[in-house]
């Protein structure tokens, strides 16, 4: 009776929740300081203090009927504005507020942009391995899944096979940066080369190919690492961003799209975007965290502490004898399955080891760990994974 | 190139939103207080005190990774105990958790529900004149809307109406009481009448035919009226509710579901609405702002002010020759356009008037008025509404 379409997905619904409720399960078991949980991206750090300090500020100094009400679909003019010249003093971008509309995070500003560009039967291309919700935003709208290798090994893009794979239906290729699931940063050169390929493309095809930059992990990146801004390498750039990580503030569903107005038909998008984010039920991005976040803007975020975890789990697994990517970016770190990848993730589980398998991520043969954990859940976790080690036969 | 149906709906966008704006620039030539705008429902009223405290309060006691962190993708579960308890402490029913979601304003649940129940052309009844954006919800998922006339002048269902317009492909029918844009209230006997009517309709089809009741009005019922609550007289009844107009916080898109376990396919439909909150990137409900509101649960909405502007405004009105529904509930006054629908909204605009046109809600030859404004502009606009009357030749 109901939707089939979303019986389907109901049933092979998110394996990153289900873990996540497996934990819980393991918790009223052996207690929850004996589950190491390493499944979902929940920042464990607090939010900014500026930023509770700001919402207590923005409740106390604007007119209520304000702080709560609408505003124009896009967001809060003087939000928008903010934002802008935020970027631009960062990038050197030239930014207004006509080309920022708050979103509901990220997540929000993804769907609502994919409604915008997709016609039944359109393609966007994905990086594998790659968060499988965006195969879902993208059905949302009949749109069609095209699915590229990363380079082996590096899992940095094949700017190549990303061309080779858009077609006269591409609309769109989403690239996420600092990447989830794999910890890596695409430099400067990898997203210029990308840019050559896909301008080279688009001549050939005489189409508009978007390059959708979602950007949750931006302000995650160790050792110093630059992530490259991407409209200042490729034209028909849109960033989706959320405040999500960089603020640890992901219940709270704020973020924004950057739509330039040097992209084709701008105008045109621009306007069906605001349309877009009130029809799909959004109707604006909650207004007072808009004010909050405005605030701080400015605010350095503190990423001195998942750099600790990354390091501790970094070197603890990989002293075991795992095979990890080295992670510059985000909070997970991707590890190569020993054996069949449904064993491990399996046997992990009997040592209360919760990871999320790579066939979650289009990628079996891997697992992902969120380190956006507790330090101590790391330290206490390391005899469970050298057991777990020695079950299959690592470090000998 | 971009998507062939948000280029038609942009076209075509929020008549409201377009009055919205039309006020912004008259307001700058003509001066703010001299521009009487009676278009869209934002709430004039600030929220309640309550709220405001009750946030600083969640901030203050609240471990700041649970008020901005991740949730069940339903909500938390302590908030929607909270919500079932006090619907069930309200209308006598046995709620629970497990039949509360929490979404992203009415606007969000309703597309949560509606991606759940339709398959490309099933149908959805809404009752005309309607908040027009049904139409875009329900086309959102493929949806067809069928829709039936009110009672001529009463405004009121007509029960075997509605029930004639079910044929097979019916998933659902829309209920909006107190009702947007004509300020009726659809009584308990109504209700009954309509409960029976579909009752014997999905018996005759062997289908299930949903009863969406979107009830962000429920609190703004004058002169004492009941809103009879749907679950109550009709089994497969899905509810759902905002917060924007009782506690003015429309900006901050906070609302829920209500989806009682005694539905047909309750298990499918409850799993494939958390999943839809899910993939249609809302995720979950704002985080802080649930945990505020569960607080103010038991607040009176204070409705004093908005009765004095229904009686000033209807007085007012009526006084001048004016032919207008006597609002019962919500913030609309439904009037009567003297002579052509747009030539009306056109003169009305030259006095500064702003109205949105009854096409709007499928229904020409009306217009709707929000007096959720301050009761000085409802006073002011008296002189400019008589005018507009003597223009039209009525009160002689």
């Amino acid at each position: 009776m109901i939707s089939e379409r979303m019986i389907a997905m109901t049933k092979s619904s998110s394996a990153i929740r289900a873990m996540f409720e497996e934990g819980m399960r393991l918790a009223a078991i052996h207690g929850s300081e004996n589950v190491f949980d390493f499944s979902l991206g929940n920042p464990n750090f607090p939010a900014p203090a500026a930023l509770n300090r700001a919402i207590a500020q923005v409740l106390e100094d604007t007119d209520p009927t304000v702080v709560h009400g609408y505003m124009p679909n896009a967001g809060f003019p003087a939000v928008r504005t903010a934002v802008a010249e935020n970027l631009n003093a960062r990038f050197g971008t030239a930014f207004t507020a006509e080309n920022i509309l708050m979103t509901v995070g990220a997540a929000g500003g993804l769907n609502v942009i994919l409604n915008v560009l997709l016609n039944p039967g359109d393609e966007v291309v994905v990086i594998a391995p790659y968060f499988l919700e965006y195969g879902n935003y993208i059905r949302n709208f009949g749109g069609v899944l095209r699915v590229v290798q990363a380079e082996e090994g590096t899992f940095q893009i094949d700017p190549a096979a990303v061309a080779a794979a858009c077609n006269e239906k591409t609309k769109a290729v989403i690239v996420n940066n600092p990447n989830n699931p794999t910890g890596v940063i695409y430099p400067a050169e990898t997203i210029r080369a990308l840019a050559e390929a896909l301008e080279a493309r688009q001549q050939e095809l005489g189409t508009s190919i978007y390059l959708l930059s979602d950007e949750p992990y931006r302000e995650l990146a160790y050792d110093g690492a630059d992530v490259p801004y991407i409209p200042c390498f490729y034209r028909n750039t849109i960033v989706g961003y959320s405040w999500s990580k960089s603020m640890s503030l992901p219940g709270e569903r704020i973020g924004y799209l950057v739509i330039p107005s040097e992209i084709d038909d701008y105008g045109l998008i621009w306007d069906a975007a605001c349309t877009s984010n009130r029809i799909l039920g959004f109707v604006n991005a909650p207004s007072l965290l808009q004010l909050a976040v405005a605030r701080c803007l400015n605010e350095k975020t503190d990423i001195s502490a998942y750099d600790r975890n990354r390091q501790a789990l970094y070197n603890g697994l990989t002293a075991l004898g795992f095979e990890c990517v080295y992670p510059r970016g985000a909070f997970y770190l991707w590890m190569k399955t020993p054996g069949d990848e449904k064993a491990f993730i399996e046997a992990a589980k009997r040592h209360c080891l919760l990871l999320v398998p790579g066939s979650s991520f289009a990628m079996p043969g891997y697992a992902r760990l969120a380190y956006c954990v507790s330090p101590d859940r790391i330290a206490r976790s390391m005899p469970a994974f050298a057991q777990l080690a020695r079950e299959f036969g690592l470090g000998k």
